[in-house]
């Protein structure tokens, strides 16, 4: 029996070939359903381009309780419907929404939500980056979002990483009420943290947004309204036919697989590389999400 | 004498009104003559894109200097006539060239040029960011360009910012050319710093490659040769003719003006701003860069 035992295991050292580092995509493929959480129907909005595409935005109640439920009123009561994205700026965002209408809220919208821009530290399971953050003393994840966060100052707020979805605003008191929404499409402005409420990422279709002529005029406002880019409709998944509802996976921040995910973000040994970097900034890790259905 | 200068001390504070703190924009419109430089016209690439638009490259000789002779003696040998950009992959690279063409290298190329990924620290004379950076033990700007450094290892390297300039390349010990180039059109990927030759950056046009329609192959590649956009031609503008030359300055990074700016980006005190970030990152400070003619 012994030699059984050994001569399998020698021959399987002896013919294996030399194992290759891992890519960050090489740990998401191999990574067990356990590593991935759904995301609710009720926090996914559809945003569908009268042109054809559609981008997808996974909601975040969790860090702007009330403006999430102003963007699912608004979805409701069909605000969006006849919208237009209208501003494009390189590097910066894109940002749609009615524009100065003087449209109605729909029933059930809070018409000035109070400033949720950071949420309380306490509780909450941060999992940290590991790597020193410029804006922050604290960088990390929770529950699938990246976060700022302060010890000494006891809170965390969602960082303004590309793809992420924030409410458009005027000067101080407001916070907007979350009719005008835009999408970075750029290097991460985190110089807007903590100053505007973030309420989602786009998880299907930023390329749909990054990839429009810029806007011309200051901020990247479009000169022309015939340059708007029309939108069809925007809904709740959870109000769209059984049968038509789009699911998501978001790797669990929490989960070995990221944690072996982020270390090879961090420290890239597959064949390309030379130099593995030994640090990765927040906005750059990505947190894996990915189409079910 | 003395009540007369104390009135108007008093005068000056009762009847000035509240001075409004600047924005980044506000020390760049503000700024003294002094505190740009002149891009010299040999380290300046026109790309001019067949539809009409054009891009323009600063280079950066002192970074890589193998590599940026390498892509002069491309431009002025006609290298790139016909050339395409065939690879827009989203929130990453656009990339261009001839992309696994034979044709020859023009006369004065080096087929494999040395590594140059870093350069020595010593006498470089670095500002410092002043804020931590993730991938590096230090960050800040040497003579217009942002860099990450370590004084422990004695070498700085350009940095993977956005609209940033590199050469593409296959499996090290391979350098790459200069034949194939690529802007970075997303948040920083600043995994392949000290990793690939970078070159330069775009100081007009980004946008004109970051707004292409994304590749719908693996790594972004385009999949019909249709959808390659066509370059009618990449000069060096030293050598066009002169009363045709762009020309543009770069705010010097180790003038008291740069200084402020840089204050600035990390602390925003104006209106729309609540809560000052405290701090900023390498890539999201945006050396100033303006057209002179």
């Amino acid at each position: 029996m012994r030699t059984i035992v050994a001569l399998p295991l020698l021959a399987l050292v002896a013919a294996s070939p030399a194992k290759k580092p891992p890519t960050p995509n090489d740990i998401v493929a191999a990574s067990p359903a356990s590593a991935w959480k759904t995301i609710p129907a009720d926090d996914l909005l559809v945003m569908d381009l009268a042109s054809g595409g559609r981008v997808v935005i996974q909601l975040a109640p969790a860090f702007a309780p009330v403006h999430v439920a102003n963007i699912k009123a608004l979805a409701r009561g069909g605000y969006w419907n006849g919208a237009t994205v209208y501003r494009v700026q390189d590097n910066y965002v894109a940002q749609w929404g009615l524009n100065e209408s003087d449209k109605l809220w729909p029933k059930g919208v809070t018409a000035k939500p109070p400033p949720e821009y950071t949420r309380p530290l306490k509780g909450l399971d941060v999992r940290p980056l590991g790597y020193a953050d410029p804006y922050a003393t604290g960088a990390g994840f929770v529950d699938g979002w990246p976060v700022a966060y302060s010890l000494k100052g006891g809170w965390a707020d969602l960082t303004h990483c590309y793809g992420y979805v924030g409410v458009g605003r005027d000067l101080s008191p407001d916070t907007g009420t979350g009719g005008e929404l835009y999408a970075v499409i750029g290097h991460a402005p985190r110089h807007l943290d903590r100053n505007i409420a973030l309420v989602g990422r786009v998880v299907e279709g930023i390329e749909r947004l990054s990839s429009l002529p810029r806007g011309t005029e200051a901020l990247g406002f479009y000169k022309d309204k015939a340059q708007y880019l029309p939108i069809a409709s925007v809904r709740v998944v959870s109000d769209m036919p059984a049968n038509e509802r789009p699911s998501y996976e978001v790797m669990d921040t929490a989960s070995a697989t990221f944690a072996r995910y982020l270390r090879v973000r961090a420290n890239r040994h597959d064949d390309f590389y030379i130099r593995p970097a030994g640090g990765v900034d927040l906005c750059n890790v990505q947190v894996p999400v990915r189409k079910k259905t």
